[in-house]
């Protein structure tokens, strides 16, 4: 299942029509190039395999290229056969391989390479490759509405929600993160090569810059409101806090999912224009930080505790109620808490000069229900923030536990 | 001119309404954090100031953020001024400091940040700021009609253009290349700010991993066609080729341009899904070098000279005439050559599930009438890569010299 394993259709999608019985027969391989690259590039590898998929605890990497597909009108079968591919090259992928058996650079000529190449000279920057399923999946087509975890529902109607249908929903999502942007995008091509004939490319966000850490020896980078972003988030370390609000225990739902988790995707647009016309007190105030150091406007340093009972003058309290960091925090939301994996994200510009940017946020959970859902109710009705922040895309996905050496991802929905 | 030296209105476009006199009397900075960030950041500066400007010699740095800016409604003394606030800021940001004297995080509280802060704690990462003048930039708003450059003539119409509006086009343009892609996106952020009210972003631009180096310790990187791009491109060491192909020479033009250069920009979109499904075969006979090692179809490794006369069975040459390699190659354009300095990019995905991905191409070089011209419009005619590429968006412009400690970039124009 290491080479080779991937299905007649499957090399199809890589290699065209008329040589995948060729392309079949071969074992060759060729060999990754892993040495350092320019510049950034690492060569960096996570196992793909283990208890849980890699991507959620595995320390945040720089970059990322997240897509979400719908299936075509497949069969159950082969929607598995999907799934089992997309396994076979994304393994591959992790240690540095191309995406099929002939790589982009060998034979057979009269073929399209197995690889598309761009990742040829890369290490592979650290790269996971994480799936999901989503909620339209477990519709009539496949036979799959019976194993719809409760958990997995669509996430309500937010207020100031501005979702634009061609950033949100999927059936599958892929999430693929390096250290290097051009394997990210690598993987997630080859990923859609793949699927040719059985999904389709929905909607897909480039990110840069992550705006958390998920491990204590990595330091609290920036999002682009230029605050620090992600300073209590929870840490692979705190393995009790990530048993309890990450993975799917054993009894939460369907056995398929344990050891699983619920991603939680949005597109959040800044007003960044009109963030950076406010004055340095506001936007304080509307984080509930400061802006150098991140240090709770309570006091202390930047992992100082929140002490939301202190006041100043007119014994009104340093840190507002309406807060970002007041209102997300778990101590007003029944210590409720998430796993955040955002990033920062740029798209150009819209027609009226202004930068198409924001944060793409991603968030890992136990049950988006009382996780996710009632945590952005309550800062959907009061965030300070909410003047600043617009939300255009969304997405929900249960992501299967790991698999086990041959195993495709997520067969265990199937068995 | 090194802090503090930013106008007036400067100071009201990075600061609002109300406090640029408050701004203007202090003269506090913030010491840059020049340690390493996580993950890819490095702590290398390069000198904003020169005998040209930094950006095109420069060993290629692995991220980009091109921006075009139309100038509003102002005088040609304000224009001079813009240039003047955009120099002092460029500078400082070059060297790791904010983009004004206040910079993000510091007094005064009652006025928004002098810098928007998402760059605080990262290394410059290289950063590079190069500044360029579009054609529009010479009618007849700021006197400057008189002033233009013969060189500088909007690109002709080229066979296969697409072209759209609101990706072509600028009265001025910023490059900036980090090897950090927030330290990139901080730039051009902070740079449009200072514009406020003076000029708009018109439209921009993100890459990632290079495909040209411009050093000869840089290895060659990959497109997204797989392919080692820029194997035969000029090289800073070259000094003399750099000189005969990149620098305006004296009595070239106007003696303002003297040590400039000139930047065509072009987004290219690859239809990737299509070459994706062409054989190896074809995708090297359309390159005209192997996949794998780069080596010309002639023979030989990478860096081996390319011998158009080299024959095959049938006698039919081993490159094809219209291949890219041959077609752009200097000894059919009469010697013309140009400083490439392009990068990949994917900007999500169209509504049919294909990748908006490609590369935007982007040179240097003295005369545009003899180099870039004369080689595209070989290409748009015969190059057998024209079935997989679109040409989407274009700019031209001049980049003048570098600047003298206390200089605005630029300044010369209007001297």
């Amino acid at each position: 299942m290491t080479t080779g394993g991937i299905s007649r259709r499957g090399l199809f999608g890589l290699a065209g029509a008329g040589v995948a019985g060729a392309a079949l027969g071969g074992g060759a391989t060729y060999a990754a190039t892993a040495t350092l690259g320019n510049g950034s590039a690492v060569a960096r590898t996570y196992p793909f395999r283990g208890l849980h998929q890699s991507g959620i605890v595995t320390p945040a990497q720089d970059r990322l290229h997240f897509a979400a597909f719908d299936v075509s009108d497949i069969t159950r079968d082969e929607l598995l056969e999907l799934l089992a591919d997309w396994t076979t090259a994304a393994e591959r992928m992790t240690t540095g391989l191309g995406a099929g058996p002939y790589g982009a650079a060998s034979g057979p000529y009269d073929a399209p390479p197995d690889d598309t190449g761009e990742a040829l000279d890369l290490p592979p920057g650290g790269l996971t490759i994480t799936f999901g399923f989503g909620p339209t999946l477990f519709d009539d087509r496949f036979g799959l509405a019976g194993r719809r975890p409760d958990a997995l529902e669509e996430l309500p109607h937010f207020p100031g929600d501005a979702l634009e249908e061609n950033r949100s929903g999927g059936d599958l999502c892929i999430q693929a993160c390096s250290d290097d942007p051009q394997v990210a995008v690598h993987a997630i091509r080859n990923l859609s090569r793949i699927a040719f004939g059985r999904a389709t490319l929905r909607w897909s966000q480039l990110g840069f810059g992550r705006t958390s850490s998920t491990t204590r020896a990595q330091t609290t980078p920036r999002n682009l409101f230029g605050f620090k972003d992600g300073t209590a988030n929870l840490r692979a370390e705190d393995t009790t806090q990530v048993e309890r609000h990450v993975w799917v225990n054993d009894g939460d739902g369907p056995a398929w999912m344990t050891g699983g988790s619920y991603l939680v995707a949005r597109r959040i647009r800044m007003t960044i224009e009109t963030w950076d016309r406010t004055s340095l007190r506001e936007q304080e105030r509307v984080i509930g930080r400061t802006k150098g150091v991140g240090a709770p406007l309570s006091g202390g340093e930047e992992f100082t505790p929140v002490d939301f009972s202190v006041t100043g003058r007119d014994d009104a309290p340093l840190i507002d109620p309406a807060s970002h960091v007041s209102l997300a925090h778990p101590e007003h939301n029944g210590g409720a808490t998430l796993l955040r994996r955002g990033y920062n994200f740029v798209d150009g510009n819209d027609q009226l000069g202004r930068l198409d940017a924001g944060l793409f946020f991603i968030a890992f959970q136990r049950d988006p229900r009382t996780q996710f859902v009632p945590i952005q109710l309550s800062l959907a009705r009061n965030d300070a923030m909410n003047e600043y922040v617009r939300h255009v895309g969304s997405g929900v996905f249960a992501v299967p536990p790991g698999s086990r050496s041959g195993e495709p991802v997520g067969e265990r929905l199937f068995a």
